[in-house]
């Protein structure tokens, strides 16, 4: 399947890795960047993530994506209801419409009942980084990565059909899931361990870095991450991560509690259930 | 300099990179190594990184080092010092003796007063890695790398000149430091990102591993050490380590408190706080 338009909102490490794939497999006749930022753009133009682009502050820029089969909304997660909104206000339900967020209840919440529900697909590709911008974009980024998706019981069949052979077309594999189940799963695989990467790199003294090694690198990589961006993921799920946060702080009592008793044996036995779980991973991920 | 007799105590990842390097560099004429288990000294001798070795199991192995002019002691951390007091009581205090272990204030705590005190070095390598065993050693792990030193006032100054020069010639910067600002340092830098990894690993069900993305490995990665190695760790260095963790579980609270208050402006702020630290290290660790 060849997309006739493709529209990609927001033309990050995100959009401009689906963009570069796009062209480059020939999947899109056309390849669209819309954005706020002209240098940045011309960057996604120049590297060949897109083919020509639409500011976002021109306020006919929704209208301007008539004739757009696969629209990608690729903005932080905030943006995203409101994007769709507005852009199928001024071209219908046709197209079909999914994100890159990596959040789902109030997205799908807020778009139940409005027009938008009928083709709006929600995708969370498990391939982010700590890098950001359309500079560190990859043909390859999604190939062999997870795409959750969330569909509405209003979606027209063929906008989930749409999505699904979308994110495989670019090397992906899509499970589908619901939104409440995202949310609750990522709130600990991932919401949790940005906020611990942020606590142990804060609590750091700047003129100890010289005295930390590989350990402390890798555990803290994901704090370098846009606070804008995860501001809002942590704003739209804050009630799983509340749960997920108090969760690991009834463990780190525990831990607290058994080297104040010097119960080194406990210490072992809560060394060895993480161990487990960190063995059961292996290598499957290489370090981002 | 060139090393008459090397013996390792323990030849696992760093004993075995260390007798690695010195035969390739031709820094030492000989390498003993020291161990328990027979096959994994048989795979010491196959790749290279000692020339013969002894079993700890019989009892007269610490006479058997006379004639040694540096001893590295690379056994787990509550080990070192009932090895270094064995070593000394056979043969004396003209050989150098140090170690690599994670913690120092007790080691050095333990060995004052004792003859030991006089010929004992304290060394800590930050090069460490979740992986153990000769198997993963490497001539250049060291190369660097910083080790950091800790002596006694009453060491011998040839002493501390001989493990100083020894780093240095591996390729390794050496640092001085008390050991008690060794040990409160690395309760922050090294052991707590430890305990940190292990919750995380533990408080995430084994079948969300494939819901889980490069930022779950990286944050998890040290997790899967040695729990043998880290319980003796943190049992060496529990008070430092406990008030390492009090302090990150005040900060905790503070992110529980402000999702709870739906307070994203405090969140941002704490997000700002982890990314600055982080960022001023950079990339500066490659990945484990």
């Amino acid at each position: 399947m060849v997309w006739q338009r493709v529209s990609i909102v927001g033309v990050g490490l995100l959009g401009g890795s689906i963009g570069l794939r796009l062209k480059q497999a020939k999947l899109a006749k056309e390849v669209i960047g819309i954005g706020r930022n002209p240098e940045r753009l011309e960057a996604a133009l120049a590297k060949g993530a897109i083919d020509s682009y639409l500011l976002r502050d021109a306020d006919d820029w929704p209208q301007k994506l008539v004739g757009s089969d696969l629209i990608i909304v690729c903005t932080p997660v905030l943006e995203i209801v409101p994007v769709v909104e507005q852009i199928v206000e001024e071209i219908g339900t046709d197209a079909t419409i999914t994100d890159v967020g990596s959040t789902k209840s109030e997205i799908m919440t807020r778009l139940e009942g409005h027009a938008a529900e009928l083709c709006f697909v929600g995708s969370h590709p498990i391939a982010g980084s700590e890098k950001s911008g359309v500079g560190s974009a990859t043909a390859d980024l999604l190939e062999g990565k997870l795409v959750l998706m969330t569909s509405s019981p209003n979606n027209a069949a063929k906008h989930v059909e749409n999505v699904s052979a979308f994110w495989r077309s670019l090397g992906a594999f899509v499970q589908e899931i619901s939104a409440a189940d995202h949310d609750s799963i990522l709130a600990t695989t991932s919401h949790l361990p940005h906020v611990v990467a942020s606590i142990l790199a804060g609590v750091t003294p700047r003129n100890w870095l010289s005295m930390t090694g590989t350990g402390w690198a890798d555990s803290t990589r994901i704090a370098s991450g846009s606070p804008i961006v995860w501001r809002q993921i942590l704003e739209e799920n804050h009630g799983p991560v509340l749960h997920a946060i108090d969760n690991f702080a009834t463990i780190l009592g525990d831990w607290s509690e058994a080297l104040r008793a010097r119960d080194f044996d406990k210490i072992e036995q809560l060394l060895n259930v993480g161990k487990k779980i960190r063995d059961a991973l292996g290598n499957r991920h290489s370090s981002g």
